[in-house]
């Protein structure tokens, strides 16, 4: 009896849920949702359908966990509560200050309908959150460091693409290596945001744009660009195809911290991961996380879970004598 | 309302945990047991109390958890199962082939007398574990490495002070660069023992004893030596001491794996721990854990557990909302 999954949202997020339940073999694609026509939409799964968001009701009782694939700003605050009421679900919220309203409105959902809705997974929040958590709570006396990248960041991408002139844009964000190699050494630096990271530009002009202007326009964009050292490189779309496609991420989280009578030892925990792409691995987390949401709704429990709520063996295909046997 | 700490056994990892309390403000240190006469065991808590192992069982109600601070080889596998008849517990088992069968017994003993068990905790296995454990849920198709050190072996250090003619030495483990660097590039490689970790060691010789001869029997000795390529610095008691005397240590748990529907994407997720004491870092996590069985106690649960079977925000002082507002 494998875990019936279905995915409500098909860009590339949905894409690389789709891809990692087939990595899965507990798991199956039932179903995907979406808002397109559906006979427009071609998914990878032979086995699975591809239905209109407004049926998804339907499907109460046929799927077992729905992986929800909205983006953050409109789409999530509105479907996880909503969807909970029918479904387990999980989503990827991300907006890190809403995170309190989010999971009241899921908690109220999930168990007013004996549902269990796990929120804000992937790798930050969610991977990244678990190790700034179990550091802190090992290392209470320290001090935390987060580096994203390098890696692609979409938001600052698509502000680059709304000024006049760009016709297209890819931006990197890029850790700073000397503040990292600071962090690492325990020297627990004070580093201003220009310390930290960081930002490169590749930007392909309309024809007869002024690039200087649009330079100039980047680098003083506020919240953005303005505090940040920022690069920016003029290429051409074909150049900007072949060689920024992807879409890489990764990044560290740092506690450094001190222990003893006297606090006379140091001690670093760092992780990090270094992704080639960050929907599919964000995609990847998820669907570890539906098999958690899986099996606590088997076990009777209801309401909102993060990351911090959830026993890691909840997680695993393996049994629990199998993963003391082989991982402990 | 404090939690009450115990320890039995205060040799470095007892004063690790001693240590470890005091940075935990909603716990207390309220008795050290020891195998030895207890006037001559100073400990550094003014208000806790130092007594024979022997007195333990009158401390049944006063203490909420017991730290057994004992050796894997003989202390534990008795101990751990003896004292979850009276306390909770929290043991730092590190006898990876032998973990299923100390599980059972300790999950005996504490759910016939509804106490909590927790065993194997330390940073490996425990943290290092844990990483594994993750990793491998969210990349099913990967490869797992880890490598310890740079830092003290202390059965490595016993190991050859044990030859005859030595009067001490210190053995440090290193990882081997040129390794860490081709797992980290995703290029999955296949490594002997030889080419993951070399061995370095600071020999201490008696008066008159053959150099050549301790050098020649390190380098040979079966499982500890004879399959790394191993350093021997001769050196005097006086440079051990002033430059060997610390216990660093720590290390690196790699998983390199694959998504995509045809696995074109590659993801490195890599945990690492730089230690300066290894005994009051391997305390640190004990001490977060001790929390974990007194919570889970207080809840009503008995039986042993491992970190696979603990939600992480069990660990934490902080509440489910600080933990969601402040680490998520």
């Amino acid at each position: 009896m494998s875990i019936k999954i279905g995915i409500l949202g098909y860009g590339n997020l949905g894409r690389g849920v789709e891809c990692a339940v087939k990595q899965n073999p507990d798991m199956e694609l039932v179903a995907v949702f979406t808002r397109r026509e559906p006979e427009t939409v071609s998914i990878l799964t032979k086995e699975a359908k591809v239905c209109k968001v407004s049926e998804v009701e339907g499907w109460k009782g046929k799927i077992d966990v729905m992986v929800l694939c909205g983006g953050s700003a409109t789409d999530l605050p509105e479907q996880t509560p909503k969807y909970a009421q029918c479904f387990n679900v999980v989503d990827s919220f991300d907006t890190h200050a809403r995170i309190p309203e989010h999971f009241a409105n899921v908690d109220a959902a999930a168990k007013a309908n004996g549902t269990v809705g796990i929120i804000s997974v992937g790798w930050d929040p969610g991977m990244f959150s678990l190790s700034r958590m179990y550091a802190n709570a090992i290392l209470p006396e320290g001090k935390d460091y987060t580096f994203w990248g390098k890696g692609v960041s979409q938001g600052h991408s698509d502000a680059i693409r709304r000024i006049k002139g760009v016709k297209n844009a890819k931006q990197y964000t890029i850790p700073v290596e000397g503040a990292l190699e600071s962090v690492r050494a325990g020297e627990n630096p004070e580093l201003a945001t220009r310390q930290k990271h960081t930002r490169e530009c590749f930007v392909v002009l309309e024809d007869g744009a002024d690039g200087a202007k649009v330079e100039e326009e980047i680098k003083t964009m506020p919240n953005y660009f303005a505090d940040y050292d920022t690069t920016v490189h003029f290429i051409s779309e074909e150049e900007l195809q072949k060689e920024h496609s992807g879409i890489p991420h990764g990044g560290f989280v740092i506690r450094s911290g001190k222990t003893g009578w006297g606090q006379e030892h140091s001690h670093v925990i760092e992780y990090s991961l270094k992704l080639d792409s960050n929907p599919e691995f964000t995609a990847s987390v998820i669907v570890a996380y539906a098999r958690a949401a899986y099996r606590l709704a088997k076990e009777g429990q209801s309401g909102c879970k993060t990351v911090f709520d959830i026993a890691p063996a909840y997680l695993s295909m393996e049994s629990g004598e199998e993963l003391r046997k082989n991982l402990l």
